[in-house]
């Protein structure tokens, strides 16, 4: 459970700690945010409070985790040192409004910063009641322009380019007289135009990135320092982002994701994708299981209008998802909506009445669940058979430059990964520089920026067996986002055997592609393809292209590489990974409803299916034969009833 | 009349107060934004002109409001004194534009506009044609942020908070490190964010309103001390608002308002019920008539596309609308078009041509109808039996935080008072504070902020035999805009003898509800209710609360406690509404056609019922019996027929 | 060719020169933006590899023009001297980001300017490939609030105005306090709303346009004195432009267009429409041939969406559609896409990849053509028979101000001249300042400002034999944006014998009008017409006004003048004009199919006709004869028989 103490009374400290401990709550995390409680004013320090409350909760066997609270520099110090406020393309301060007031860069900051840390870690170092840290809150990029942000990003350009004449040759600012003639010249993004030099920006995003992990480095320097047996994390935000979440998370020992999906009645199923989406990306990141740092209690508000009442049944199986899917621990984000402040409308477990109700209830029974199937899937890991490229880098390179309307990088990732979802596929999300071996079917949706070496690798994999999938917009630049001046798909175009001859970027227009005897619409961006070694496999059936060649396949080695020159719908990609399966062998579901979801934990010989019914329509899964359930604690039959959001977990084997 | 006599040649007076009085105009409003022109320098007062100009038309019989400039400062003041100029959330100066560009706070506006004030007080006190001054013109907050702004909010919130700590309190500011630990920390909303602390929004929009307030008072004080004898107003704009009109207006003689119903075929029926809403606010912001300082001339424009040509007969409609509502003195605005400036296409009862036309026609048989009318209307009184009860707090407390998608706090309070309107019930439309002893029915929509002090007050009304009718989203939060941590409907639960369970924000999706047998959809909100005293009396047909409680009533005293657990469509409040006045035996008309308005005048024994039909249709009106037409002088039949626009004002008694 | 030396290896040059010359590239367009590398540090200039890449180019037979790089200052003048910078209303700068980025009243810009231009003057001016000068790029007005403009917004005034009184009776300052009392109070239009006096707003538009023809003249000046045998022009972008064009081009050698028509299918044939538009526009500025300087290659991109890709065919048709009306050379824009920068995805005639495609071959064929045809064509000119008036000041004036929701001046010009075009006749579109005599049909789209003189010079044209045909809001204004005090249409009131009695702005809503025994749906405004002279025309079917005039006709002298009182559809504007073309002789094709244009060329007694179909579809064309086609080099059918995009010329007459 996320707690905060400073939001309430004393006197309720001891009553919410029996309830939680009642409930089967064994973790709260806490004084995320509390600075100025933990530090009322300038090197005044007031621990005594945080020490009561956790001391409440110790002695009802609750563990703690510690947020450091530099998300929330305070009013004193914001006063002292404005240099900690970021500012925008125009220099305005971002004043204190809710909370991320604070430049990453800003000397004040960090100042401060390691030294509550510090002061925290020094005095919490030894408690028995506290496990672990997690730093600041979901962090994000700033795009911030003050003094010093401007000079560390001439620093970083130095480091990285050592002159101004190779900015000039990475960036190609020769193009409208951008050229640099000193460093003093270079500054951050400024106001007066949304469109800048691609490759500038693509460096200011990486730049802003390392920002962050260096703002965090320091503090886990100081966590790791006095506190080396406590673990330290972060709770990443959702995806899309352009926070580059697998630098961020490098030297953290695992990952925590804050989880919030939609509640919305019309966003009933695809939300379940999404989210499982998410939580392969967050498993992702360090290729092992997480933590949820903070998930659903009731509805989110605040920033947004107030989310419908989630449905009976969809707290657990949100959980019961984030667990199938690799979460080893669920927090729960809140114990009790606030009563104040600028998120009183993002709702607790407990609303503001203090009323235990239905999702109450629905907790306290997962609550049960978990600590019964815990036992048995502990140490258990999930692990795909197929992979997906993704990247912060990618996304950032498609932000800063339109391609047709309607492209969107993050969406094509989630249509591919939903596809798989839909039949039942394992799937892992990786960033493009993971080593991919042993995976024999790899997707790599629009790999915009492309050097040879991960040419040569993704190759490598293919003449080794793998079957390689390649979208539009892949090969388009180098890593400096400069154009290739050769032909599309770049330092792919050889492996794929296969030339780009020509596009049409047919945006929300839909053309159709051919395949297999069927046919598929197609939008967004249409590849007219000359082969060049490869044999063309799919072809448009419409537009003055009309009979040229819209996929192909090559065979490398023991491999094969594909190349479809369009975003099909999902249609072609259910066919299409379906064939892709049976012929690599790929276990999958041939007949999933719609909105159920699978997932395997495996350990050893242990393997257990979960079984999510992700639908407010009651499903029929055919699962063949009759399993253990779990949580049933006895067999299912091979037709499986499941109710909206019901969950099942079989025992494959043990 | 509004006239500008500074925007035309002199030549032209003489021929305008001639039209003027031939027409039936009895009096014109000048002066109003003409500082440029009284003092043209610092120091430097030119009165000879407006003497002139007032000469003019008082020789032809015509009285004379002067409003007093300080909406616009001259150029030479803004130049001179740029603390005069309001500052956005970013600091940035408001400059001048159109008019409004002044800070309430600024020492230099505060001193330069007494002196104007007294200057034109002192000359014109004893002016035989002068009888009155409005104070500036449609003041509105402007969400300054400059020094003066800052310097006089902190002290505001001392002489309110008394310590920063009461402050840190009353605004729970302890949710992320916004605590205070000294009053200077403490700023005007500033820029980077537009969410901020609700209770601090709150508290700054009422420091915004006494600003206002205490901006007009000065000017009042100014006249009151040199003009005993003349009244002053102010005429304020339209509804909703964030300025608080009630206490705005607590210190002048009468309310103003200035009344522009759209001329949208579209809007054809909807503005006129709009309309009669606006007019029951401003007679409720004093509980007694007002006037209307400005109306509907011509075709509004320049803020937005030209309106459409008025119909013809609306005009004159408005004018009797707004008698019949309580308006004692009409003026227009304005004579003529403005030939210059950004408002030249707000369209006069005259066009630039100065050729008069059908307007003009339409005018001047109003002006006819009016004289001949007065002496029946004199000091005749509108009051209603049911009562609405209306907050700019409220307002002002739902814009800071979403509720649902399309939760709309004054869109409710229409819907509402629209239902009375179309029933033809007789509606006051009151400030929450106010004394409602005497109103059988009283409905409170949305009471967000609720203390028990309020609370008590109502359940006393219904101990005494009142209907109380409560709508969803009462009793969130105390008066300083935190929580409460008890059951909704907070502090009028036990009153109404029932819990809100849980809630789903529907937005604007639908459900339904079940009541007297009848089914109506409803949407923004669902409250689902345990009755703890109550009884059920509507239930939900949809979602997981199927069936479960969706309103209540509860016998209390000798009065009874509805509560709405959401917003119904139209037809329900019809349905309700007509079996609440049938119990309480309040006066309604059971068939009136769409569009037509009824409202009743009276003095002692006389009673007059004005008839206005609101539409473009020919509609029958069965009013039971003939009555005497003061319009037609004459009697008329049981079954009224009227053209579009058509007024009938009948003798109910005498 | 646009060719950009400094984006390429040194090494690209020669092959492309080769390529270039072998496609028949007679032409190269260079320098523009290069400045950082003409000037890499303040006084350091390199122009040897400009004269290594124009001397490459030479060698192969192809001229230069020079373009001056002062579109894009370097980022070295930028740090030295801030003022470079424009800055918005609240005095923000506008910083570099692409391009733009220089305040045309800067004195550092001025000199900087001053000084590359002469140098490049000196040092190119007699180079034998170097025929001409392009100065900047696509000017256009940046609303910039500097020190600088404000004090030369100050000069211009007084230049024009003399007196502070003056000024303040120019623009009806008196309307809210606006006066000034002394010149320092006057200021360019600051932040704080948009709305401001429109007299005003019009000026500082006039004083804008002002300051970027000085800002050229300051270059003309230098390249004229330096090379006197050098042409020099300027490449415009496209319309609606707030800009005025007229002014900017009169001391320029010849008018230059960059031309972008649409790619996309649902402007298949509008698209066509609004670019004859645009080039009958070019023609008109100064009443004589053009250049295209810049032209579709490929798809444009970066700042919206990439287009779709260019149908097969349009780029050659677009090409011959600029020469069919008045383009005598066509740049194309550009040889290659650029590899860096923020315009990577606006395409070239080659793709990144460098290899010749579909598009290069179209160009290829193009090339052949022109080549083949230059003779005949040379020394050819296109005259209209018709005229529609337009001007950068209406325009203006319009954006100031709300007219009716959908009104468009712009557009309403389009419709005018879309429908002459379906027809087949030849139409000028010039400023409203032309000597129009010989144009036997005349049409003023609002005339919103308009002074006696101009109504005097319009009721001349038709005395004299004219048809003039006059939109609503024509005659509303005086030259400094106040309105007449007299009907409308104001100063052609009498000319159209006609007085606007009042008008209904009706906006997206539709009325109807009758004329001629047929019905034609109107929209965006309905002028009620009180004839005064005139013969009613037409009459409205709808609203209270149904029956009154919407259009007369009043004969004067040997002409007549129509006044239509709406915005009627298309079809009326083709019988319209159809009844004009016979009655006045006009030479017309009565049934051209859609999207099919021609258009004469002609000299001495040569008369060439170009037929295009710009659209997707087979079309017919009824020439009545058989004439010779240049581009067959023989006859062709009476019914021609049309492909998408193709193009016929044919010999009229030699």
């Amino acid at each position: 459970m996320d707690y905060y103490p400073e939001h309430w009374d004393r006197s309720m400290w001891e009553q919410d700690a029996k309830l939680m401990r009642e409930t089967g709550v064994s973790l709260i995390r806490v004084a995320e945010f509390a600075w100025s409680r933990l530090e009322p004013k300038e090197g005044h320090y007031d621990f005594g409070w945080l020490d009561d409350a956790i001391g409440t909760f110790h002695r009802h066997g609750i563990q703690v985790v510690i947020g450091t609270p530099t998300c929330t520099p305070p009013n004193w110090l914001v006063k002292k040192c404005p240099d900690v406020l970021p500012r925008d393309a125009q220099l305005h301060p971002h004043y204190p409004g809710i909370r991320g007031h604070r430049c990453y860069n800003s000397p004040s900051m960090r100042h401060y910063s390691a030294r509550i840390v510090e002061k925290l870690a020094l005095h919490y170092k030894d408690h028995p009641a506290v496990i672990g840290w997690q730093i600041d809150n979901e962090f994000s990029l700033h795009e911030c322009n003050c003094d010093q942000c401007n000079e560390k990003f001439r620093s970083w350009l130095k480091a990285r380019y050592s002159s101004v004449e190779a900015v000039n040759a990475a960036w190609g600012t020769v193009v409208w007289s951008g050229e640099y003639s000193d460093w003093s010249e270079i500054t951050t993004p400024l106001g007066g135009t949304r469109w800048k030099n691609p490759s500038f920006l693509l460096d200011y995003k990486r730049f802003e990135t390392d920002s962050v992990v260096e703002f965090q480095q320091m503090q886990v320097d100081i966590l790791k320092k006095h506190c080396p047996h406590h673990f330290v994390t972060h709770n990443i935000w959702s995806y899309p982002m352009s926070l580059d979440y697998y630098k961020l998370c490098k030297n953290l020992d695992f990952v925590s994701l804050d989880y919030y999906p939609s509640t919305s009645p019309e966003k009933d199923v695809t939300s379940g994708y999404s989210g499982a989406l998410t939580l392969d990306l967050s498993r992702g990141i360090k290729r092992r299981n997480f933590w949820i740092m903070e998930t659903l209690s009731g509805s989110p508000g605040c920033w947004m209008p107030v989310w419908r009442a989630p449905y009976p049944g969809f707290i657990r199986a949100v959980s019961w998802q984030s667990i199938a899917r690799g979460a080893d621990t669920i927090v729960h984000f809140r114990w009790r909506s606030a009563p104040s402040g600028a998120e009183q409308f993002w709702h607790g477990i407990l609303d503001h009445s203090n009323v235990p109700g239905r999702r109450f209830e629905e907790y306290r029974g997962l609550c049960a669940e978990v600590r019964r199937l815990a036992p048995h899937l502990e140490g258990t890991q999930v692990k795909g058979e197929a992979v997906i490229l993704h990247s912060h880098e990618q996304y950032n390179a498609f932000q800063a430059q339109y391609q047709s309307d309607g492209f969107n990088y993050f969406d094509n990732i989630k249509a591919v990964h939903r596809a798989f979802t839909k039949l039942g596929i394992m799937t892992d999300v990786l960033n493009e520089h993971e080593d991919l071996s042993g995976y024999k079917l790899i997707v790599v949706p629009s790999l915009f920026l492309l050097d040879p070496e991960l040419a040569g690798k993704l190759e490598g994999y293919v003449r080794n067996g793998a079957t390689l999938v390649i979208l539009p917009r892949t090969g388009v630049k180098t890593r400096t986002n400069l154009c290739w001046i050769r032909p599309l798909p770049g330092p792919l175009a050889e492996t794929a055997g296969v030339m780009v001859a020509e596009y049409d970027p047919i945006g929300k227009e839909t053309n159709s592609i051919r395949w297999n005897g069927k046919t598929y619409s197609c939008n967004q961006w249409c590849d007219i393809l000359t082969p060049q070694g490869a044999e063309p496999a799919a072809w448009y059936e419409k537009e003055f292209y009309a009979g040229q060649a819209a996929a192909t396949v090559h065979a490398l080695g023991s491999g094969k590489v594909w190349y479809i020159g369009t975003f099909p719908e999902e249609q072609f990609y259910l066919d299409f990974f379906k064939q892709a399966a049976d012929e690599l062998g790929l276990f999958y579901f041939p007949d999933l409803p719609e909105g159920v979801q699978i997932s395997i934990r495996s350990k050893g010989g242990k393997r257990y299916l979960f079984i999510l019914n992700f639908s407010r329509r009651q499903q029929t899964v055919r699962i063949g034969q009759s399993y253990r359930s779990l949580l049933r604690d006895g067999p299912v039959a091979p037709e499986l009833d499941m109710n909206p959001y019901d969950v099942e977990i079989l025992e494959l084997s043990r």
